[in-house]
C-alpha cells in the first residue's frame, strides 16, 4: 500500500483519481452490458427496476443518517435537497415516484413494485451496506461515498438514447426520472466533490477515499451481481428447493 | 399473510415449524452440495474458507451486540460463552482460531486468511446485514435469529464425514472447528429455542420469528450465491475490468 510519508496529491490529480474509478463502475457489468445492448428480456428488465427500486427509496434515509451526523447548517441547508428531491415536495413529486412510473411503463403494477417482493436478499443487503456506512460514519466520509456520481450521467444518457429503440415496449413515462437525475446528478456532484476535495488532505486521507469510493462500487457491483445469478444464470434464492 | 386472529401455534407446533425451515438452509445450496460431494478444486474449497472466515469474525461481534442490548443479568450469564467460544479464552484457542488451523490445513498461509483479502462484497454485505440486525433490533429478535443452529451438527457432521475420503490434501487440524461446533451448537440451540419459545407468543409474533429466521437463511444462502458466481461461475467483481 501507500507509505504514509507520501505526499499528498495535488487537488486536480486528487479529482483525476477519482474520475478514474469509473472503470468499476457498474456501467461494465455484465447485467448493464446486456442491458445498453438491448439484450434483456422483459422480465430481466422489470427484475432491475424492481430491484433497483429497493436503492432508490434507501437514498432519503441514506441522506438522512448524513443530515443526522452533520453539525454543519450550511452543509445541511445543501443536502436537504438531495432528500427533497427522492421523497417529493408540493412543486415535484419526486424521484422515487419517477421510478415508479418507470416500474410501471416496463409493465409492472404499483403494487407488485412498492410490495418489494421481488427484491433480491443480495440486493437488500448491498443497499443496507450504503445506508449503514451513512449511519455510522463521519458524515464527510458518508457525504464522498456518494461520488459514483461522478459517473451517473453517462449511464443516464445511455439509456435516453438506447432504450427507445431496444425496447420500444417502454411506455414514455419510464424516460421521466433518467431526465430529471441527469441534471440533479451534475449538481449534486459538484457539492460532494467539494466536501471530498476539501476534507482528504493528506495522502492517507486521500487513499482512504479511494477505499471508501471502491466500497460504493461495490455496493452497485454487488445488486448486479444478485439480479445476473437470479435472472440470467436463472438461479435466485432457493430456486432448487421445492415448495 | 396470516390474519392477526388466528389461534397461536403450540409450543410444539412452532417448535416444528422452525425445525421446518431446514429446507432452506445453506446445506441445499449448490455450493455446499458440490463441497459435499467432493466436486470442489482446492481453488473452491480455499475460497469458501477464506470467505467463511469474515463470518467467523463478525459472530462475536454479533453477540456483543445481542449482550450490549440486554439488560437481563442471567440470559447475558449464559449468552457471553459464546463470545469466549469464539475468541478463546485461557483454556481454549477458541473457535476463530480453529478456523485459521482450518484454512491452513486447505493451503492458505496465516496472512492470507487474516487479511481477508479473498472476502468478496458480497458476502462481507450478507455477514453485516446479520451483525446489524443484532446491533439495531429487540435482544429477543436478535438472540432467536442464531436459530439457524438447530441445522448446523448436520452440516458439520457430513463435513467430518465426507472430506477424509473426497480432499484427502486437507490436513487434520482442518477438523478441529467442525467437531468443536457439533458440542458447542447443540448447547448454544437449547438456550436459543428456549428464549425463542417463550418470547413469541401470539401467531402474529410467531410469523414475524419465521420471517427473521428466513432473513438469517438469506444472509447464509446469499453469501453462498457471491461464492458461487465468483468461484464456480468465474465471474469475480470486475472479473472482466482490464486493470
Amino acid at each position: 500500500m501507500q507509505n504514509s510519508n507520501d505526499q499528498a496529491w495535488s487537488r486536480e490529480e486528487f479529482a483525476d483519481r477519482l474520475r478514474g474509478m469509473e472503470r468499476y463502475y457498474h456501467i461494465h457489468h455484465p447485467y448493464h452490458v446486456l442491458m445498453n445492448e438491448g439484450k434483456l428480456n422483459k422480465q430481466q428488465l422489470q427484475g432491475w427496476v424492481a430491484n433497483r427500486y429497493y436503492y432508490q427509496i434507501s437514498i432519503p434515509i441514506k441522506d438522512a443518517n448524513i443530515l443526522a451526523n452533520c453539525p454543519d447548517r450550511k452543509t445541511r441547508a445543501i443536502w436537504i435537497q438531495r432528500i427533497l428531491d427522492h421523497d417529493g415536495h408540493p412543486d415535484d413529486p419526486g424521484g422515487i415516484e419517477a421510478w415508479v412510473q418507470l416500474g410501471m411503463a416496463v409493465g409492472m403494477s404499483r403494487e407488485e413494485i412498492t410490495s418489494l417482493e421481488h427484491v433480491l436478499p443480495g440486493v437488500r443487503f448491498a443497499v443496507d451496506a450504503y445506508v449503514n456506512f451513512a449511519r455510522r460514519s463521519d458524515w464527510h466520509e458518508a457525504a464522498s461515498s456518494s461520488l459514483t456520481e461522478l459517473f451517473a450521467p453517462k449511464i443516464h444518457q445511455q439509456r435516453l438514447d438506447n432504450w427507445p429503440e431496444h425496447y420500444p415496449w417502454v411506455k414514455q413515462e419510464g424516460y421521466i426520472y433518467f431526465r430529471k437525475r441527469l441534471s440533479e446528478a451534475r449538481r449534486d456532484v459538484e457539492h460532494g466533490l467539494e466536501i471530498t476535495l476539501d476534507w482528504y488532505r493528506t495522502r492517507e486521507q486521500q487513499e482512504r477515499m479511494m477505499d471508501i469510493l471502491k466500497f460504493k462500487l461495490d455496493v452497485l457491483w454487488s445488486m448486479a451481481d444478485a439480479m445476473y445469478l437470479a435472472y440470467i444464470t436463472d438461479m435466485p434464492p432457493y430456486f432448487n428447493i421445492a415448495d
